[in-house]
């Protein structure tokens, strides 16, 4: 085992345990993984670097399922390194390095201007409703801070996300109110709009996210309140691969010991159909 | 102050803080507490006595605004007092005493007639989903139990009530799954039939039950799992009554210190409008 090899598997554990992240920040993660590997690697020729490193962009690709974007990333990654044509480890992995550092790029511009259109779509004064964590949801409230916004969060349980983001909104100033997940149907009347992140799009116009955004979506239909998707394009799971696999977690993370004889289920992803989604804004619009 | 004021002024803070207890339970000991002032009111003469207990009546009635059921019941023992025409404190008394127990018989009859409906309604060997804790509901699985019923439960935040109603389920025997409230939309599909029961019923037919009850049955609603409601006929709200109130509570039974500049909600009630509920289950319904 080298120190390079126990960094990775130590990274990878760290990826699948992560319950709080969203898709976006994990595939920013998944690609400093890459990167990391590309650099530190050992490999006595240029072919068996490149088979650990595609062995590295395969173990990102399946490590979280419900999420298309470490597959789409880490896929992208693997395509250069399997087009790099060189016999010299030292230029494969100057390839390998740039073509994780480019995909960085090109993710934190997508994330921005996906944002930017997302908040330009709300406007001024409104009051936004969401639910989990996702981190465009939140730079597209930062950007809407100081235009009068407000925001309704939904705890999110089991890990209570909705919570660590109401602490931030108000850390900004933000006027946020707080509701349990259970109160989705009572507080979406008072919201101009729902604002979604998604783990994945799906090829049908629908997307995969924390569980309850189904619930939140179908809340919004019966309140007339439209519901807008924030997500970056590379989050797109491609078609024919079948419906998304939806992860489900230890019940450990309920908090409270489950009752003898009680079995708890804790799925943690789930769809919104196209149906429920008035918009999707990608960086890719308009 | 005597005994008897303090013993009812305790009993009247247990109902309005009881935040477990569905509305069939709270009736029943709403009853039960005029039953205790009937008997244990001091009064110079039967005109005393009586003000006294009319005025128990209205503290009563006034304690829980969302739950009809109180409103109903002291109503018609209110009736009674005042129909009770002697000038002999201790015949006054005796009418009193009587109308509570009479209520109280009424009342329990009345829910197991509606239970046994339920059962009947639902059939052996399904799976029933249901949301927070509801007497009603309770006694109606416990009638199925042995019939090969499953049973499908959400927490219910803020105090977890379907955790209280999952343990006892599992005590009896009963296959049940524990689900967070989030994961309403995931899990209604494998159930066959949604069951609620009510704090109030509404007199367009929809009913105010505990929050979240109306995104489960907006969920079952898309999943064409059909919602029904097992209720006494004496929670019904009368007409012209306007909205009902929906209590809010206080947030720290949320578990975790509300962060800095957060507003936290916690409203306990919901309406699910009578478009959502394929049937309404009483004691006098066939």
């Amino acid at each position: 085992m080298t120190p390079a090899r126990d960094d990775f598997g130590a990274a990878l554990e760290r990826l699948k345990a992560d319950r709080v992240s969203g898709a976006a920040q994990l595939g920013r993660q998944a690609l400093i993984m890459l990167l990391n590997a590309a650099q530190r690697e050992e490999a006595p020729d240029a072919g068996a670097l490149r088979l650990t490193l595609l062995d590295r962009a395969q173990a990102v690709a399946s490590a979280r399922p419900s999420m298309a974007p470490l597959a789409n990333l880490s896929r992208q990654w693997r395509q250069a390194v399997e087009a790099a044509v060189s016999d010299d480890p030292e230029r494969l992995r100057q390839v390998a390095v740039d073509a994780a550092d480019r995909l960085i790029q090109t993710v934190d511009t997508a994330t921005q201007r996906a944002c930017v259109r997302a908040a330009a779509a709300i406007g001024p004064g409104r009051t936004v409703m969401t639910h989990s964590l996702s981190s465009a949801v939140e730079r597209t409230l930062g950007l809407l801070h100081g235009s009068g916004v407000r925001v309704v969060v939904t705890e999110s349980r089991p890990l209570d996300e909705g919570v660590v983001l109401a602490t931030r909104l108000a850390g900004m100033g933000v006027p946020v109110t707080l509701v349990t997940d259970a109160q989705m149907a009572l507080a979406v009347p008072d919201a101009n709009v729902v604002l979604l992140g998604a783990d994945s799009l799906l090829p049908d116009g629908g997307v995969v996210n924390k569980a309850g955004s189904r619930l939140l979506a179908l809340a919004a239909a019966e309140a007339g309140v439209p519901v807008l998707v924030v997500a970056e394009s590379w989050k797109r799971r491609p078609a024919g691969l079948g419906e998304p696999v939806l992860e489900e977690m230890d019940s450990a993370e309920f908090g409270y010991p489950i009752p003898d004889g009680v079995a708890a289920r804790n799925v943690y992803f789930e769809t919104v159909p196209a149906r429920l989604i008035a918009r999707l804004i990608t960086e890719e619009d308009g």
